[in-house]
This record gives structure tokens, C-alpha cells and sequence, in this order.
């Protein structure tokens, strides 16, 4: 089993400033190093505290992989249809080679409509233009005067510059596919998978990731496919105190997801089946619940521990838990030593070995 | 007279790998902040061995923002067509602030077919789609609530996440405008300048200069225009190895200038009047008359010292030149050589005063 780390700022501006959030935030990507963390990621979302500080993963990650050497660097996920696939190549590409091929890049669909709304794009064309863009990106990534005739977009012949550090290119992940078909197609087609378990049912997430890893086996590609699961941490020598700390800034979070997704009220695609009721979730939230759900990770260094062991039953120990450990505005030296507690007492409970006999 | 250096990647990937190209840039970007070089700069293109190294120039310039602390990182200049308002307005504020205010925000128009091709985007709409974007960047960097019904774009009422680090914002460049027109119209504005000799005759370039400076002045605006003139610079104690240098790496430009440029044979646009004439200009280089027409700086610090007193007392000496030590794909070696050179020899005699006598 292997550890990440994660940042989605939902952070109102008032609480944090933007510069403290990314000093603290690199500050952990360095520590994170230090810790023996895989990688670390973040988001892409705009306009809200709802993830509105990080409307460019590639530029913090830029300034992470600048501060870093070993640790990969991973967008988790661009937002496929904001961006021109040439550009997104390029500047994706460019990322590869500062960081001397540390890129994992993740792609995601969307889901805000806010968002495709402000770059004119209409919400119902997402998996669409997600599905082109992946496959152009890659090709750009991959061969000499590519020439796209795609549905949204058409060029060449051109060959990108820079082409990528790793070959024949970076790992490309799929981020947060929610639907059997969607991870089972991304298995198929050879690539890594992002997953966030709080939006979805351990069954389900069950499934689909079984469904993923069966499609990538029987495709034949080599390799082992990696799979990012993202959580939230909260860890305090005080049982307490850890809880607290999660009642608090899960609520927040709940709260500033309710603002960025309101209009979901006035929005109906039959792309996204079910998204209306997020609203109605979070008026049902329940943080006792969802810590026992493993939605959310708090409590002591073996509380945490815990509840990674039964992550790893349910869903696997060949994964890679991508952890949080600064939502909102926590006091930076909060999360620190939350990260100290983790990357001392429970990560060494799964380093190296599949069998986790030592941690229960 | 202040001093920057700029980066315009002239270079063959078969000549120096991209990995090695950003290193060495970046180890150059380094070495300017300690001999004090006010900023560093870099362009946007895309494809061909004429700029392509550089598809997103705030990927670049984040780098450089990591590893510096003083000196300012300018973008000269992102392509406003190619990146939507919101999401420029977005990642040129991150930068603003990994930088803690260091950006200087330079826009472009674009001049290259085959980019706009790529992009789908008609040529002629460029001039339109530049002013469309500077003045949505700058409200989404300074407004809330920003609605924007525009020629090309349309969104809102949106608040941008996150403002910028410098209030009101970072200092916005118009590069390279041409016309007599366009730079009176930037001076109206307040926006500052970043010119290239090399495209403009003596006496264009004082006339432009000298009705940005007066439109400025007649606005009433507050503080001094900044003005970024560019060049590429070689240096050498013994002059006849700088020369050399000098032929080989224009030449280089040139030649892959006149690649990137070929599609104008069968691209005509009323918006770029004398673009075609472009070609015909590159089979006619003469390194001798660019240098006799200070165009490009060669020499010994001596030599290049009097270049720079003449930059001065044809244009103003209140103004920031910005140099290029690693054309094409010099060794790195010969270029740090260089910029000692320049820090060391040159750089004293314009510091902190506007009277040259001691260059002459
Ligand atoms: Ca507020
Ligand atoms: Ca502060
Ligand atoms: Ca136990
Ligand atoms: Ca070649
Ligand atoms: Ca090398
Ligand atoms: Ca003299």
C-alpha cells in the first residue's frame, strides 16, 4: 500500500489567504517528501471556496515539483474540456520535464455547472469532450503531425513541443469515474483510475473498481494498474480533539459544496444522473456516519490505522491512499503534526508488505 | 536603465532536450537574481523549433518563481487568444502569488498561422480577441461579481478565486505592439510596454515609443510607463569569438523564424499588413548591418556597453532592456560565461543613473 497526499482548498479567502494557503501547502509537499509519501495532487475548480484557490493544478504543482526531487507530482484531476488539448499537452509535457518525469496526469470530466457555464461549454457534452481530449492528448504526447478531426475540436498535421520526459508517456489516470461502464472502459483502455469514496457507495466503488481492475487484465496491458483513493485525514494524539477537527472541517466542506453546486437546483442533464440529490445529501450530513462508513479518516494514529486496514480489505492493498491533511483553513502546524503522526505510526504498518496482520 | 533576460527557445529538439533547455534556463534565471537583473521573461508558442520549447510560458516562469525570491518573472507574452479569460485570470494570479507579487502580466496578439490554425481560431479575430481578453483578465482580477458579454466570450456575474497578490493587480505589458495606433492606445490605457527592435525600423520604434509615452502622460496616469526592450546579447572578452557566436545563433533564429513563418505564403490577413514581406526579409539577413543597426548586441563589454548607451539616447534611457544569453542551443557554459560578462562589466556603468557619460 502506498500514501499520497492531496489538496482541494476549501478555503474562504477570508479565512486563509491565498499566498499563506500555498506556501503551507507546498511546505507539506516538502514534508510529504521527507515522510516518504508517493505523491501529492491537487484539483482543479473555480470561482467558490468550493476549490476556487486552485483554478490551475499545473501551476502549484509546478512550484511543488520545484521545491521537490523524488515525490510525483499529479493533477487530480485538469478538467478535460477547459482546456485546448494542444495546450494542455504542452503545458502538461512541460510540467514532465521540470519535474524530471514525476507527472501522473489525471484527467477529470466536471461536474459544476457554474464552471461550464463560465467557459461557454454546455454541461451535457463533458464526457464527451473528456473522452477527446484524453485520446488527443495522448496522441500529441505520442506521435509526429498528428492530425485531429475530433467532434470539438480539429488541427494539423502538428507535432507538440515539448514531446514528454517519460516514455512513451506520462501514467494517465482517469479521475473519479462514479459508473461500472466508465471505470471498466478506463481499465480498458490502460488507464490509472482516481477514486473519491465519499461520493459513492462502498458497493459500488466496490464494483467498480473490480470491474476496472478485470478490464485492465483482459486487455493484456503489461504492467499493474494504479489506483488513487482519496480521503481526508484527521489525527491527534487526542481522540478528541482528531474528531472535532473532522466534525469541523467536514462540515465546512459539506457546506461550501452545498454554495458551488446549488445551481445543480436549476440544471438537469441526463449525463449526470442523480446529481440533483447532492443537494438534498447535504442537509443529511452525518459526520459520525460517514467516519464510520470510512468515507472520512479521524482519530488517533490507531484509529486511522484501523480504518486503512479495512480499506485495504474492501477495496484492496495494491492502492495508493491519497490523504488530505489540510482542509479548509486548519492551522497549518495542525496539519503538520497530523502528517507527522501519519507518516511515523501509520504508515509504517503497511510499508512493503500486502499482508496487514501487524495493523489489526 | 534597468536590465532583464528573456528566453525565446530557438531550439531543435534534436540539438538540446527540453529537460536540459529548462535547467539550464532556470540556473540562468538564478544567476540573474544574484547579479540583480530587475526580471525574467519568456514567450509562448507552439510546434516548430521557433519557440515551441514554450507552449505555456507560466509553467516556465512558476519554476523560476520557486527557485528565485527578488527578481520579477514576466510572462513576454502569453497569446490572449489562446487561453480563455477565466482560466488566464486564474493561473497568472496563482503565479502572482506563489511569486508573492512578483508577476509582470504580459499579453500578445499572436502572429502565426499555424497556432491559430491549431487552436481553430481565424487570424483576423486576433487583434480582437487580444483587447477582449486584457480587459476581462483585468476586471475578473479587480471586480467581483464580473459579468462579461463580450465578442467571443461570454460568463457571469462570476468572482474570481483567487485576486491577485499585487493591488490593483499585477502590471499588465501589451507586447509588441507595432502600429503607431496600438501603442498610443496601451499608453491611454496605462498598460506598459514590451518591444522587439528587431521587427521595426530605428525610427517606427521611436516614433511608437514616443506616442505611448505622450498618450500615457495625457491620461493623467499615475507613476512611469515601464518599457521592456528586447534583444539577444553575446559577449566575449575576445570580440571576434562573441561575433561569431553571434552570426551562428541569428542565423539559427532566422532560419527557424522562416519555418514557423512559412504559412504566411498562403495566409493574407488585412489585420497584419506587410506580414507576408516577412519571408522575403529572411533570405536578406545580414548579421553585419544587424549589429551595425544595434538590433543585436555582440562584442566585448566594451563594445556592448556603447550598443547599450546608443539603445539609450535613441530611445529613452528609462527603460528595462531585456536579454537573451542562451540562444538556440548555445552551451550553457557560454552563455553564464556571457551574462558575467554583462553583470559584472556592463550593468555598472547604467545603474542608478539616467546620465551615461562614464559608458561613452
Ligand atoms: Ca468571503
Ligand atoms: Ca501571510
Ligand atoms: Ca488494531
Ligand atoms: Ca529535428
Ligand atoms: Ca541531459
Ligand atoms: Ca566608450
Amino acid at each position: 500500500m502506498k500514501f499520497g497526499i492531496n489538496f482541494f482548498p476549501v478555503v474562504d479567502p477570508d479565512a486563509k489567504t491565498a499566498t499563506d494557503y500555498y506556501d503551507e501547502s507546498l511546505g507539506l509537499v516538502e514534508l510529504a517528501e521527507e515522510l516518504g509519501f508517493e505523491h501529492a495532487q491537487t484539483v482543479e475548480h473555480y470561482f467558490s471556496p468550493y476549490g476556487g484557490y486552485s483554478p490551475d493544478p499545473v501551476t502549484f504543482l509546478t512550484a511543488a515539483a520545484a521545491r521537490t526531487s523524488r515525490i510525483r507530482i499529479a493533477t487530480g484531476a485538469v478538467i478535460a474540456a477547459f482546456t485546448h488539448p494542444v495546450k494542455l499537452a504542452g503545458k502538461l509535457a512541460m510540467l514532465d520535464h521540470l519535474s524530471h518525469g514525476r507527472l501522473d496526469a489525471g484527467f477529470g470530466r466536471g461536474f459544476l455547472p457554474d464552471e461550464f457555464a463560465a467557459f461557454g461549454i454546455p454541461i451535457h457534452e463533458s464526457r464527451a469532450r473528456f473522452a477527446e481530449t484524453v485520446e488527443a492528448v495522448r496522441r500529441l504526447w505520442t506521435e509526429e503531425n498528428v492530425v485531429w478531426d475530433g467532434e470539438f475540436h480539429q488541427f494539423g498535421p502538428v507535432t507538440m513541443l515539448p514531446r514528454p520526459y517519460q516514455a512513451p508517456h506520462p501514467p494517465i489516470f482517469v479521475a473519479s469515474a462514479t459508473s461500472p461502464e466508465s471505470c471498466a472502459a478506463s481499465g480498458s483502455a490502460g488507464h490509472h483510475l482516481q477514486v473519491v469514496p465519499s461520493v459513492t457507495s462502498r458497493e459500488t466503488l466496490q464494483d467498480n473498481i473490480s470491474r476496472y481492475r478485470a478490464a485492465w487484465r483482459d486487455a493484456g496491458h503489461a504492467g499493474s494498474p494504479r489506483i488513487q483513493i482519496k480521503y481526508t485525514a484527521y489525527l491527534s494524539e487526542n481522540r478528541a480533539e482528531a474528531l472535532e477537527a473532522g466534525e469541523t472541517y467536514e462540515r465546512n466542506y459539506i457546506e461550501k459544496m452545498a454554495g458551488a453546486i446549488a445551481s445543480w437546483a436549476s440544471t438537469r442533464s441526463d449525463q449526470y444522473p442523480g446529481y440533483e440529490s447532492f443537494v438534498d445529501k447535504v442537509g443529511a450530513y452525518d459526520f459520525a456516519a460517514s467516519l464510520r462508513d470510512n468515507k472520512v479518516l479521524a482519530g488517533t494514529p490507531d484509529d486511522v490505522t484501523e480504518q486503512i486496514a479495512t480499506i485495504a480489505e474492501w477495496f484492496g492493498d495494491d492502492l495508493c491512499v491519497s490523504l488530505q491533511f489540510n482542509p479548509g483553513a486548519m492551522p497549518i502546524a495542525q496539519s503538520r503534526k497530523a502528517m507527522h503522526l501519519f507518516g511515523e505510526h501509520v504508515m509504517p504498518a503497511f510499508s512493503g508488505s500486502r499482508v496487514l496482520e501487524g495493523a489489526r
